[in-house]
């Protein structure tokens, strides 16, 4: 899911290089253009185009060997029984259906797709347990905590995931533009996750996502400022010591882990440690607040985390448009949180709230 | 062994405050008054004086529910059927027949002592395997990388071990004394080790302990200088991506590791993640000669090693006490390397050879 995107792309590289996968079936949202590139040197069984309007100028055909499929196949083609091995690339909230039924089928999902996790985590794991499903995180911080848990025989007293800062604090007194924030420094990642990292609402989600991966209270994961983005995660013992996961900021190191779990292939993408400075610091909670607004609705759990990431979606997408300045991301999402109606925390009502907060963040934008 | 020195001391103070151990017997070189005081707290049932002009002071007695051993016993104090595990705390050669018959009896030996390894590595490694006994590493560095090793499930391409450099890289061009050497900046140590850090010599003989604990091939083995010492370990895989162990520079972290193996008890000494910089820098071989000197010694293999281990120790006491200056330790090592004997690889022969370049090194400071 998400062929054409940051992650798919690096994954089809992956794939490209490795002999142990075929790929059966892939899905786009809108990039038709890449997409027919990529179907037709990978020529998988089926695609699906998951923009109803990009669909509908493409058609249903078939191409090749490969189907052409609308949205509403997307979930039929996780669920495949020839499918061992689901990668979620996409973004938003369209893949949480086919991830939970990819997991309900006992399959093994790598997911890259942070609002999942974070808008239904417990529903998900609760799946994965029930059916044998498994859960691998692609994320470098998660792919780092994972394997430093997974490699220990102790479970851990602390978590630490690292956040390099993103560029707002570099921004000084400079306005805050798209364009200033979407020269990223150190990861390069798609506009939605770049504005998501200066805002502190990546940090923020991906602390609630590790509250789900790895059953930890919040209270045990914590968060530093480690601006070279070289060590992604630790895990701390009772003794004190800790156990670290470093790599050079490569999506593909990540990528490759979860598809080849629990091997390592070569990538040789070695860090050079003979002049190497790596800083730790105090993450300045106080200059995100978007960071604070995501732990609270983390902390506060139920539906509190979909209204977070549709308010934020609306959001950011507007500030991409220059249709709100870069403070009112946050206010926006604020107000909507303090709105969210109290409902019971099943998938319809997550996907409901979701909807219901990206209508109601337009409506505060407008 | 080694009860009075810097890691004995600190593994009492470790065992005090475990319930999972018993303390059948210990052993001290020359410090009896110490010990005495050890012995009066502890009331094992055996306790052995290495040195035997100590012992001869002593006498073989008892004292409270304690018998005094004379040195000679050391050996059947350690494959003693009572005893699980051995701590070998002493510094020396003087180890090396006791661990042995330890490992030959199937016990566990976490071994701080590092001649024996450095020395007869391949020997004792053969009768682990063969008897069922284990090696547990006590070393920061080389605890670091086994519980890198351990927790594992993909062999690395790589391990790096890190030197803080000891305080000869801020000398200058100052005279290089005994008091300025021992004032050495990170961790606290006995005052022959400190020596040993400070030429390189300890770094260099890490390497061949490394070398002989994780089956690995010298080119494989890296140094870093990392003068905080908080990374004291570190594998690398072939994607790239790096474990390290990280843990404030505190030998009680290491040796209740070992002696709790594979558990990890509290000890809480947590690190303060909120303004810390690490680095890592390119180790300058050139400035450390016997570094040098220790890594061709361990390449030869045979017995160069353990005519490496005793011309040093020769040399280094020579310069505590005054007798050569700081520069004369790598040119008598590397004399005493260059006219060592051809003689079969056994036990015997090691101890042998050791003893040969002691005195051959006394030859050449005289």
């Amino acid at each position: 899911m998400g062929a054409t995107g940051s992650i798919g792309r690096q994954a089809i590289d992956v794939l490209r290089r490795s002999r142990n996968f075929r790929i059966v079936s892939m899905s786009a949202h809108s990039n038709t253009s890449l997409f027919t590139k990529q179907l037709k040197k990978i020529r998988p069984e089926k695609a699906c185009i998951t923009d109803a309007a990009a669909f509908k100028k493409y058609g249903r055909r078939v191409m090749g060997p490969t189907k052409i499929l609308p949205p509403e196949e997307l979930s039929s083609l996780c669920s495949d029984k020839k499918i061992d091995l689901v990668l979620a690339g996409s973004s938003g909230s369209s893949a949480l259906i086919p991830i939970l039924n990819a997991l309900s089928m006992g399959k093994t999902v790598a997911v890259a797709n942070k609002e999942p996790i974070v808008m239904a985590g417990d529903i998900l794991s609760a799946a994965a347990k029930k059916h044998g499903g498994k859960i691998l995180p692609v994320d470098s911080e998660h792919s780092a905590i994972f394997q430093c848990m997974e490699n220990s025989k102790v479970p851990p007293e602390k978590i630490y995931i690292t956040a390099s800062g993103g560029s707002i604090l570099r921004a000084g007194r400079k306005k805050i533009t798209p364009e200033f924030i979407l020269a990223h420094p150190v990861w390069k990642m798609g506009k939605k996750i770049t504005v998501d990292s200066s805002t502190g609402m990546n940090k923020g989600i991906e602390v609630i996502e590790a509250h789900h991966l790895f059953a930890m209270d919040f209270s045990r994961i914590k968060v530093l400022l480690h601006p070279k983005a070289m060590i992604h995660g630790m895990i701390e013992f009772s003794d004190g010591s800790v156990s670290a996961y470093l790599s050079a900021p490569d999506m593909k190191i990540p990528i490759s882990y979860a598809l080849h779990y629990p091997e390592k292939k070569k990538l040789r993408n070695f860090m050079d440690f003979s002049d190497m400075t790596l800083s730790l610091e105090k993450y300045p909670a106080e200059k995100f607040i978007c960071f604070k607004l995501a732990l609270e609705a983390g902390k506060k759990g139920g539906l509190y985390p979909a209204a977070l990431v549709g308010a934020n979606e609306t959001a950011v997408n507007a500030f991409l448009l220059k249709r709100i300045p870069f403070a009112q991301i946050a206010r926006i999402i604020k107000k909507t949180l303090s709105e969210t109606p109290e409902m019971r925390y099943n998938i319809p009502n997550v996907l409901r709230v979701e909807k219901w907060a990206k209508e109601h963040a337009e409506k505060l934008i407008k």
